[in-house]
């Protein structure tokens, strides 16, 4: 497969997993303003999705469109790292979660804004709006709840500890990621995980939480379509009516 | 469409979706024992499932098989009682939903015995040495944890509550149902319902639980397509293999 377009799948897959995951909470948040935020996040990532899979069918050029390549692949075609994948679990988990994917995708979109490629630069430069808010808003109830109660500081410790080995699968280059670097099409990892490293042990320092070692072992294989379990439940729901009704509009 | 396969419909559809729900707790059971016999009982209903299914495929004449039926219908067609798709909750619940199924469907199997369509007695005298057996189990269980700590007492209790007014549907004959009585088919209600509040009640005594009114206000509505929410979700992860791949076999 044509290496940017493999990239751009990633990038979709990433918005539209965690969107969905979101999606999940709908009605479900603990305070109704809450819960109006973490849908306005999944309508964000959603349109991000729609950005980068519409330019990935584009590339791909077999006629397919974004919504065919969201709602018609597979679990092992998804190109999504293994972190979006991850359960909700409680408030402290779908929370820490979103703040290191925030952390992450804030810094690459930073990045990608500088991309060789004008269309990925400009989906990147509309995305950074809505990252730069995601993250302000993930790091402030981080440091809220994690120095807040000694029941949800306990929360979101545990929530840290079981993400972290899901916080460096985006910094572990192959090489397609390898050749998007080289073409200029995307910032090298080694910044990326700095950047993230620093932001992160700021952040959770004012939350009084403890940061696992940055050297920590680390899960990865989602980008290359090796998921959890946890993801084919998800394209189930997700999938459910394009599969039932194959081409449906309206 | 024709009465009998809907009505046989109704009796695959439970089966099916009783089934499906307990293969959810696959691997998740309160204790090995009981693990592999929530399997086999799922299993048991698969199995009827199948009977029943095939038989209404054969009946319907337009060339569908049972995995057709079973995996390609939408909720709308999917003719079983509410009761099935309640989600599992805790054990407890679980267990209360299956000795509420279980007590209903022993003296249906029974009447069906007696079926003037001899294929229908056949597959009700097949069910029912299973049926038999899952009915001693669950109603065993129910005294045990009934009767049995504080805790566990107030969950068979609140289960007993939260499921009771799923407990009447199959008692509320339609049409449909009234056809099949009127041509000696099914059994009538009057009596189903007589053996089904006795057997429950004696249970249920045994269990030191308090039987909410046998005339308490009924749910209903899935015999006729008229589902929960739920079922959706159970249908998702139960059809996503013929969904996404169309005809597949092994």
């Amino acid at each position: 497969m044509d290496a940017k377009l493999d990239y751009l799948l990633r990038q979709g897959d990433n918005a539209l997993i965690l969107s969905q995951q979101l999606c999940k909470l709908c009605g479900k948040g603990p305070a109704l303003e809450e819960d109006m935020a973490l849908a306005n996040v999944a309508l964000d990532l959603l349109g991000q999705t729609r950005m980068w899979l519409t330019y990935a069918a584009e590339l791909e050029g077999l006629g397919r469109s974004e919504d065919h390549l969201a709602y018609l692949r597979d679990a092992h075609q998804m190109r999504c790292c293994l972190i979006v994948e991850q359960p909700n679990g409680d408030y402290g988990f779908t929370l820490m979660r979103q703040f290191l994917f925030d952390s992450w995708h804030y810094f690459l979109m930073q990045g990608l804004t500088k991309s060789s490629d004008p269309r990925i630069a400009e989906i990147a430069e509309k995305s950074l709006k809505e990252v730069t808010y995601h993250l302000r808003r993930s790091g402030d109830l981080v440091v809220r709840l994690g120095d807040g109660t000694p029941d949800s500081r306990q929360r979101m410790q545990s929530a840290l500890d079981a993400l972290w080995p899901y916080s460096g699968e985006m910094f572990i280059y192959d090489d397609i990621d390898n050749q998007m670097v080289a073409q200029g099409v995307a910032p090298a990892a080694a910044g990326l995980r700095a950047s993230f490293l620093e932001h992160v042990s700021e952040i959770l320092a004012e939350a009084t939480l403890a940061m696992p070692p940055a050297d920590a072992w680390m899960q990865q294989g989602g980008k290359v379509g090796k998921h959890s379990e946890h993801l084919g439940y998800t394209l189930a729901e997700m999938q459910f009516l394009q599969r039932a009704y194959p081409g449906a509009d309206w």
